[in-house]
């Protein structure tokens, strides 16, 4: 009887291998594919890698090691397997690819140019660690760039971006696709290197693609064994990584030569393909392979010097006196990836006309979304200042207000929280988990890849990273909410940064801010992190005081689309102010409360602003103090505002001094406010109300020192503050109290 | 023939535990352990979970369920297994104990009340969620208060703080013990929730458990598969757990009858101690168990709600009207918990007392090291000024310096690496490793429990976090460095802020910091973390320019006995200043170059030093301007002294401007400055003098820029400047540049 044979699914389609049996009589077969050229890859190999050695050589430094000893499997992605247009970067349906490892970034500049990117020019290429401005080969990949997805260097944010596109694409083919119309169906293929699995952002991300069973999810480990302090069994001895990642729930592969055998590495790319799980290749390679360093942390961070590439190009066969040398056959080697990916890209435009005929107006929406237009008017789910309730509310139940229409109707929205669900409040109506299908899980609680409400369990780093990796699929397609309490995002800090640097709108949703968040004590307070996101460039960290400023955020949040926006958000209930306004709000800062003659300017923002505003009753009643009051939000949009605008708002020159009252770190208000009552030691464990009074921010308490300071300057001139900032209350932020 | 019989190591000799076979002819056996008193087991943990729901319907908030799911675990480690003493929390050779799972809090008071802890008395116990400021139970466990080893809360910190206890009681027991006299041999339990193996900080410290082999760890996992969305399997299903954990390396216990089998968790915890490998025991717990809603998210943070509770108690055959009841049985179920810890206390004077006799140089040192004390006079190994190289050095060179013959001398120094030994030259010569003896690398670096290098591997979470736990062991004994890129240490703030919070000493060497590190490009530059670390409470960020900065850097940390220092290094050469000073550097700030007339006071602090010195030399040659010079290398140290040193230093009374010189985001340096030189975007990936020219930061652009600000100011007077600093160079920090 003629055996059962299987095949991947794809091989005799697009790509230059031939179909091998995967299967025979349903037991894996162990053959490697067959690939056409494979007589040339040694060549290849030789002149890709001294290429590398030469870059580095040229300004003394970059990453020569890693970069060389990939370079079978860049032959075999770049060449056989991975599905993308040269010509073309933004092919919307290409395979995405993330070089976690990004020091490695010269592997994939010099494989660009290889494949034939045309910007990617020889010039560019030597660019790299030069004086150039427009280089587009900087020290690590830089989104910016064509045909790079992400940018990436510190490590293991690459892996949590991946799962981040390989989400977008499962939650748009499970939308989109039709019977016969697969619109999206890409891969996306990681390449980490022995750091990123290291880290813990890595690490979180991986549970998660196997949770979710992205299963067009590919991790590719350069297993070079050797990190910058030796080799990996330094301090990583411990584990054995295959059956850790089984364990984990992926499909894992081994590759023992992953140096020269780009076959070996084909097979099990396209095995990846057509896993049931996301897949895991360890792939054994030799770092700086070649170089008489090769093998040690010598050749990871550093030039190899003229010597010893020489003899690395004599050990190849080559002229060790020529530098740059890519010969002919190097180049035709890899000819025919341009032409296959316009095929791809003709193919795509074909079915997505039959598509168009066939499903009209889900090809209209789909449409928008690959242009990255929102797909409904979004202006009309932001509820009115009169459609709030009038009674005392928590911002973050303002946040669910005005969030959760939108989540419900804005089928770009992603909405997901790290397993803080019932204190964020940013689960919508008839939402639809992002979950895998076949999950079951024990509380019933199901879903499926159309599912726009994602589950990220208690991994905030992973949230925020996975986030970056959903905008970066194809800017404005999604816009992601990620949710938590405001403290766990300084654990998701280096992804929001991330976020920052690459322009990636996104929506962070962070609750419990101050010390109004109460008994769980100093632990969860934040003193210091406004601080950090105020600094940060790109952040818009916004802290509204009521349901009508609450709304404005999310106005200005969803119009900033090159830009991360964190809404700070009160656990306890806050007045609504009539005062309040979106308008106002959007400027940054606005006059909450004027007075033609007026003593000192109170400046608040979010759940303080309750205690600016009673404390001007009490310095007008008990004081005869008359003070007028400035909302405060955020910064960095009152920075855009004109000279005029900002001298309207806080009236420098009147000679009255200015305070400002807000229980974080005062750090950075000194540019607007003479004095401060802020926080200048953590928290402490007390119910909200008590913790405040222990803090001093209390009216009857501030009142008093509030009018001593406007005595002082009417005695002595408001010159007697200049380079005196008064810190009204909070001991020094030195020192540990027992 | 008769059986050959393994048994627990230290069943018979001082726990309640009756010896039972653990291997019969070398096969595990299968039975549990013998109890004394297992009868009450019942009766305890009724009481226990009753009181536990009470405690939370006082003020209507909390975690009762996990802390009532937990309880028979609780039962195990306080009655049976952990070895303390409940009226010396301070005993040395304690167990350490570690609730990472913080929320879980009461479960902790109240067992340490049950077992006579004298502070913990029941209005301590009522007190957990009420307004009285000296509560010693707060709504997190934290460290000031007698029997809790580290403040907990943020998730996941808790494993690392345990992996820092074990490895402190390893370097110990490895450097002081002798045959025979064991003074150090205790064990380190710590509980986790769902989460903390969730959170990739506790994914990297049990990477590093296993690989340091660290046998005298134990994690218990309270397994009640519920978190605040659902059911685990919300985001969390594609794991195996045990297996991940023994691919990890650990030793994995499966207990399925956790919430009331107290037997098999003593028999697992026992089984523990002897293991060659930290242990991991999986207890399935039921959280909220006996109540209505036990198995459900409902339990988790919420109180239960007074039916509930009364059916609880009818259910555990208890009168649902009285509340808070401990009867006498529960408490002397436990009373011979206290005098088995005075007996270690005693044992353990004695084993000091002989070995004080036999070993009297060693048992010398270890007093001091038990006592906190620095071993040596630390201060004879900071160099001299005269004694550092008059060439351009790096200051992460000069921390070398400095550091590293501290690192050889100090026995209490702990010099650890996030895999960044080559570029943060903390390595001093004759290290010794701390690794598993058994330990055999590739590269031949090996090592053993009396090393005192630590290789994190690339986890500077992690590093972080350990190193809290080091201190934590007992204050003062150890001393860690922890070492990275400082943008790195963006990764492991939430530590560095956990060690803030507790007052933990150890001292960050952070290079690389600001633009200067060049080539690696915007991912590796920081523009934001120093403002982070400069309003965080009780952190020492401090940024020297030189090498005698550098060292007077090293004193300060030294010194600040209850803070974490940073010290913010240059990976670029740096000139060695004639005016730089140490005891200036203590202040915070000092004057650099003073001018008796003069026009500007230029402040800058870092590898900027430069570009302020060599602007004031073109301001006076260029421009006929006078400028003085400030070094303003740690704001919160100047803000410590008097008003009469600040004004010295920065002369605000005088009508002249100040201008801050730094490539990090301004905010913060409005309390001292009129006007920046400062970094408004992310950096950009060129060598370092480019990077800095790229952003203007050059002396020649710099100068006019600085006399266009001092001609307004002489126009129209010094009040021109008030509510209105000037940024003057970069664009605003928003919106992404592509």
């Amino acid at each position: 009887m003629a055996p059962t044979l299987e095949y991947y699914d794809e091989v005799s389609h697009d790509l230059p291998v031939k179909p091998v049996a995967t299967k025979v009589n349903g037991v894996p077969a162990v053959a490697a594919v067959q690939l056409e050229d494979s007589g040339k890859h040694d060549l290849v190999l030789s002149y890709f890698r001294a290429y590398i050695a030469d870059l580095c050589q040229q300004f003394n430094g970059g990453h020569p090691g890693s970069a060389m000893g990939m370079a079978a499997i860049g032959v075999a992605l770049y060449k056989y397997v991975m599905k993308f247009s040269p010509k073309n970067g933004s092919y919307f349906n290409r395979d995405r690819f993330v070089l976690s490892n990004g020091h490695a970034c010269l592997w994939q500049y010099l494989f660009m140019h290889l494949v034939g990117v045309e910007e990617m020019t020889t010039d560019q290429l030597k660019s790299y660690h030069s004086e150039k401005y427009d280089s587009i080969c900087p020290g690590h990949p830089e989104i910016e760039n064509d045909g790079v997805e992400v940018t990436t260097g510190p490590l293991g944010q690459g892996v949590a971006n991946a799962v981040g596109l390989a989400m977008a694409t499962k939650h748009l083919a499970a939308t989109y696709n039709r019977e016969g119309h697969e619109v999206v169906n890409n891969m996306t293929w990681c390449m980490i290197g022995d750091a990123c699995l290291q880290e813990g952002v890595g690490l979180e991300a991986v549970s998660l693609a196997s949770h979710w069973k992205l299963n067009n999810l590919c991790i590719i480990y350069d297993n070079n064994n050797i990190t910058c302090d030796g080799t990996a069994d330094v301090a990583n001895s411990g584990e054995d990584m295959n059956a850790k990642m089984r364990a984990t729930g992926f499909n894992v592969i081994d590759i023992l030569d992953g140096h020269s055998n780009v076959s070996s590495i084909v097979h099990a790319l396209l095995s990846a393909r057509s896993s049931d799980k996301p897949t895991f290749i360890n792939i054994r390679t030799v770092i700086g392979i070649g170089s008489q360093k090769a093998g040690t942390p010598a050749t990871h961070g550093a030039a190899l010097g003229l010597d010893d590439i020489a003899n690395i190009k004599k050990s190849f066969g080559m002229n060790p006196e020529e530098h740059y040398v890519l010969p002919k056959e190097v180049y035709s080697f890899f000819e025919d990836v341009a032409p296959r990916g316009k095929q791809l890209e003709n193919d795509w435009s074909s079915t997505l006309s039959s598509y168009e005929q066939k499903f009209p107006e889900l090809a209209a929406e789909f449409k928008l979304r690959v242009a990255g237009k929102m797909p409904e008017d979004w202006t009309k789910f932001i509820p009115k200042k009169e459609d709030f309730p009038k009674e005392p509310t928590a911002t973050r139940k303002s946040a669910g207000l005005v969030g959760n229409p939108l989540g419900e109707n804005m089928s770009n929205f992603l909405v997901g929280t790290a397993d803080l669900t019932p204190s964020c409040n940013v689960a919508y109506k008839k939402k639809v988990d992002f979950q895998s299908p076949e999950l079951r899980t024990a509380c019933g609680l199901d879903g499926n890849y159309t599912g726009r409400y994602i589950h990220y369990g208690i991994r905030e780093h992973a949230m925020c990273a996975i986030s970056n990796g959903l905008v970066a699929f194809n800017r404005g397609t999604f816009l992601p909410i990620t949710s938590s309490f405001f403290m766990f995002y300084l654990y998701a800090a280096p992804a929001v940064r991330m976020g920052a640097l690459q322009g990636l709108q996104q929506i962070h949703i962070a609750t419990h801010d101050s010390i109004g968040t109460g008994e769980d004590g100093p632990t969860h307070q934040p003193i210091a992190l406004a601080a950090l996101y105020r600094a940060m460039p790109n952040v818009l960290y916004m802290r509204p005081c009521d349901s009508e400023e609450v709304a404005g955020a999310f106005e200005v949040a969803i119009k900033a689309t090159e830009t991360p926006s964190i809404i700070s958000l009160s656990r306890q209930v806050l007045p609504q102010w009539e005062q309040s306004s979106r308008q106002g709000f959007a400027k940054g800062a606005y006059v909450f409360v004027e007075e033609e003659n007026f003593d000192v300017t109170l400046i608040s923002t979010g759940s303080e602003m309750v205690f600016a505003m009673q404390t001007r009753d009490i310095l007008k009643s008990k004081y005869n103090i008359t003070a007028r009051v400035v909302s405060f939000p955020v910064p960095r949009l009152f920075e855009q505002q004109s000279r005029e605008y900002k001298q309207s708002v806080l009236k420098p020159k009147s000679g009255k001094p200015a305070v400002v009252i807000e229980a974080y770190a005062a750090n950075g208000w000194e540019r607007y406010a003479d004095a401060a009552f802020s926080m200048r030691r953590f928290g402490k464990s007390l119910p909200s109300k008590a913790a405040y009074k222990y803090f001093g921010f209390e009216p009857e308490v501030m009142a008093p020192k509030i009018e001593e300071l406007i005595k002082e300057v009417q005695r002595d001139g408001i010159e007697v503050l200049r380079g005196d900032f008064r810190d009204l209350n909070g001991a020094l932020g030195i020192g540990f109290e027992h």
